[in-house]
């Protein structure tokens, strides 16, 4: 039965089976009930095809429809045609080369990681990036991995192109597909399992391992040495808190150089508050990390590091916006309970020998329990959940969401608008103000018989009041606007990561619906099926408890946002009024 | 010998004798001792011919030319070419015809000027003025005024056109020519002086009838009732003050109707406190005093009534506007030792009857003391004053009318930039960072198990607080820059008068260097060059008293103003910081 559905982002199709979606289309849904979270329908061009089941809201049924998921294709016709994909000789694995790949092993051959001999991009690239306030951030392959076979190219989790706006209508933004593949991208097409993969094979979760893990294509291990719990808080599941919670300071952004001053870099002082012992971290150490998270951690919002740089990178103004989105990367790390106590990110923290370094980098890029073994790891409870019950709290978490990032989104424009205003015609009006004074005060000074020194003083005066007020207002976005700013960016990474990790839970959704059904049909075993919603419902307490963990920083983080600009907003509209009531106060005795 | 000079001002020319100059242009001047206030010259087109010479600088001698005056035209040849002189049939008699009048005698004839038969121009017009900040201001013919031969309509003293702006240039403003054309522009054509008469009729000094004035063409009364005496004050020459001094206030503008409300007009309530008698008068009676003012007052600087009517002129804002600078107008009026004592200003201030109305304004309209005839009610020091020292001074009271009215100019335009950032984009900013936080605030109650009510609602009254604030500031203006733009108006308006008056003292020096000279030739009699010099000194004191009473008035409006606007801007800014005190509050129990 076919219903209507509207797009509630735009998606762009990169593939024959795919079709692209506009925002606010209206669709044709061929089929209401999604297969790996993926729908199959027609888009208000007669396009035929598949697209991303979170992007879209149903509306309402429609009756009497003879079309059925007919255009679906062999998922063996599935190529690395889409031009996003690196074609580095690292990357030629393509997902349908992953799916002949058995297991998990990226470490054969050996791998010089020797932390000097890497690509400097950070320091010496070029490239100019978008430096402006809202997302960009594109996000490169590279920056280790293993050698191996089973390696491919790490793509950041659609950081890329996701605000891009369309260029004929500035208020439309699109989010690209996902584009995230990972070392773990295994298909378990070797298995008899009944039932059915993805047809696409790019899919989020496909390429997250969620699939397979839903699919019990993981073994389980016999040891598993990590363990993260989920526990029932008083608003559902949540992340039980770490054991060791700390915090983490970054100071004192100092430029160093190498090579005889040809290259340089900027090094930053992260101490954390555990060790209370300071390490030196290069942006591309960050950068490491950051590609270690996206590579192990499923369902887990990780938000993108700040911009790489811009032209003029170095500049004061830059290096302070660097730090001080590092920051709030940072505090995002240490207060999540599962991020905060990656080993990898232990190792980033602590490490201060240029041996161990390496040593624990190659540990850390060996580690078996990324993506669909990662999903081994949670330790979930007992209680029972409907699995409606979850379906329903995550699509209400998907509009809020969604309508969280339109006001983010919002509040950034008008923040980076208030900045502009500031930096140009309100300075520029005070300036002029002042300026006029001034000349005001010099025409009266012609004719000194006639007028009085301590008026002309007091008018100079008012005039270079205004002048000052010009800078003053110049100056205040770096008390207040840019720091919301900095907060807003960091949302903007969190939030966008959101659709992809809904996505799994949909995926996983449509997996049990399917087992069940042919459970019924007595075409799978029972326990099969049960496994299924067992391992599906792990998902979702996952997914609740990341959730429940973006919720309560949330409150935080904004409460904390909206009184420091309050306050900074107070302070600066004090010191306008003291200047003018010194200003005033050269009239009184005239 | 020819002298390099500069325009300071740029001058149109309006009959063939004269040629065009534009600020800053270089100019040769043919003889450095100016004619009746004219030079002649050419300018770096190679055009040649007259220009007035308060309008150019002298840069430095240049020596070996051989230029001289050779391009002068007969006076008689002097038409009435200019587009710019109305052709009314009152308006026939133009320089060449008023130089055969004998005598000054305006009243010959009946005028039917009952009150609700004049031209309802001021209510009725659908003329569309410019009714931004500058000085726009468009005077016409008419409104009073005898319809005997010796009449010729009234124009504005150079109000017109004075800051039309070159539309290829924005900064570039010019001064029309004088264009002040009254009845008394008697030629003496008819007496042997030998003191030549200008070559320019048109010339201001001619038209006000200094230059008659100063050659002794208006014989001396038997009896004048009217007397303004100059005095030595500590600054120099200075208007007595007026024994019966006072203030008017100017109140309640309220919207009348005529033939059964097919006319609307406003009527405001004007109550002098020496009376404390209210009269009502409408604007037009303040136009047919200001017409007699511009008729009679020669030397003394007459400030333009505000703007006469913009489309929409019966709005608030605009009603409120032109009250505003009725009152400003009216306060200049009542400080002027001179002018407050006019009896038609009194009969304007008192008259309530309507029959007595009539016969005031007739007897303002016959008053023979004006123009070249006022000049004789003026009671001057014995004090010897150094012709030189005089003309040094008008000079540096020239110098700095130029920069100060440069400084109006540039503060009006700074202030007027700052109303239009104010209801414009200071608005518009804090309104979208107000939207933005309103639905951020939206977003959040969206999950109301995750989200904390008294924060939400604090987010929610922050956004209203900047959605206020933007408000505020759109209303600010109101309360400061309005009115500082309106003194600014009235200032501009009584510098604009300057150029000409000063123009006149030119005339009256140059005439007394040249009957000096002949008088040492042997071709006039010592006596008439004695008069000559002795009535150009009252031409000397009446400037001096009037240039010492702008500087006096100029001390306390100036003060007032910036006083005013900064007791404004503090208290405006002490409420941005109690609203925004008080949002702040909200966060405080979270």
């Amino acid at each position: 039965m076919s219903v209507k559905a509207k797009a509630i982002y735009t998606f762009r199709s990169e593939n024959k089976e795919e079709i692209s979606i506009q925002e606010n289309e209206e669709l044709v849904i061929f089929d209401e009930n999604s297969v790996d979270g993926w729908l199959q329908g027609e888009n208000s061009r007669g396009e035929k095809g598949l697209f991303p089941a979170s992007y879209v809201e149903i509306l309402r049924r429609r009756s009497d429809s003879n079309l059925t998921d007919s255009s679906a294709s062999p998922a063996g016709s599935l190529g690395n045609d889409s031009p996003h994909f690196p074609s580095t000789p690292n990357n030629n694995a393509n997902a349908t080369t992953a799916a002949t790949t058995t297991s998990f092993l990226p470490h054969q051959g050996y791998y010089d990681d020797d932390d000097d001999d890497w690509d400097d991009w950070d320091d010496s690239s070029t490239v100019v990036e978008d430096d402006d306030e809202h997302n960009h951030h594109r996000r490169r392959s590279g920056g280790g991995g293993g050698g191996g076979s089973g390696a491919i190219g790490i793509g950041g989790p659609n950081g890329h192109a996701r605000h891009s706006s369309d260029p004929n209508n500035p208020n439309v933004h699109y989010r690209a597909k996902p584009r995230m593949e990972r070392q773990d991208s295994i298909s378990s097409a070797r298995k008899g399992s009944m039932v059915g993969r993805n047809l696409n094979r790019f899919s989020s979760f496909v390429r997250s391992g969620v699939e397979a893990f839903v699919l019990g294509d993981v073994p389980m291990m016999a040891k598993i040495a990590e363990s993260y719990t989920i526990e029932t808080g008083p608003r559902g599941p949540q992340w039980k808190e770490s054991p060791r919670p700390f915090s983490c300071s970054i100071e004192d952004p100092t430029k160093q150089t190498k090579f005889k001053g040809i290259k340089t870099y900027i090094s930053y002082r992260v101490t954390p508050s555990h060790t209370g012992g300071a390490v030196y971290r290069r942006y591309k150490h960050f950068d490491w990390l950051y590609n270690r998270l996206l590579h192990k951690f499923t369902v887990i919002s990780v938000p993108h590091l700040p911009e790489k740089q811009a032209t003029g990178r170095f500049e004061e103004d830059f290096i302070d916006k660097r730090k001080r989105r590092l920051i709030l990367w940072m505090n995002h790390m240490t207060s999540h309970p599962v991020l905060s106590q990656y080993e990898g990110f232990e190792h980033f923290l602590m490490c201060v020998d240029d041996k161990q370094w390496k040593l624990g980098k190659r540990r850390a890029e060996k580690d078996e329990m990324v993506g669909a073994h990662f999903m081994l790891t949670f330790q979930i409870p007992n209680e029972h959940q409907d699995l409606q019950d979850v379906e329903e709290r995550v699509d209400s978490f998907k509009s809020f969401a969604k309508k969280m990032d339109d006001s983010v989104m919002q509040l950034t424009h008008g923040a980076s608008e208030m900045v502009r205003r500031h930096l140009g015609e309100f300075r520029k009006e005070f300036h002029r103000l002042g300026g006029a004074f001034q000349s005001l005060s010099q025409a009266f000074m012609l004719e000194p018989p006639h007028s009085s020194e301590p008026l002309n003083n007091a008018i100079s005066h008012t005039g270079r009041t205004y002048e000052n007020l010009g800078e003053m207002f110049a100056e205040q976005p770096k008390h207040d606007l840019f720091l919301m700013l900095d907060k807003l960016s960091l949302y903007q990474g969190l939030l966008a990561n959101f659709p992809d990790i809904i996505h799994l839970q949909k995926g996983a959704f449509a997996k049990v619906k399917e087992s069940q059904k042919m459970s019924d049909e007595g075409k799978m075993e029972q326990d099969e099926a049960d496994g299924i919603r067992k391992r599906c419902r792990t998902v979702g307490f996952a997914l609740q408890a990341e959730m429940g963990h973006f919720h309560q920083r949330r409150e935080v983080d904004f409460k904390d946002m909206m009184q420091a600009y309050l306050t900074e907003q107070i302070a600066f509209y004090q010191r306008v009024v003291q200047q003018l009531e010194r200003t005033l106060r050269m009239y009184d005795s005239l």
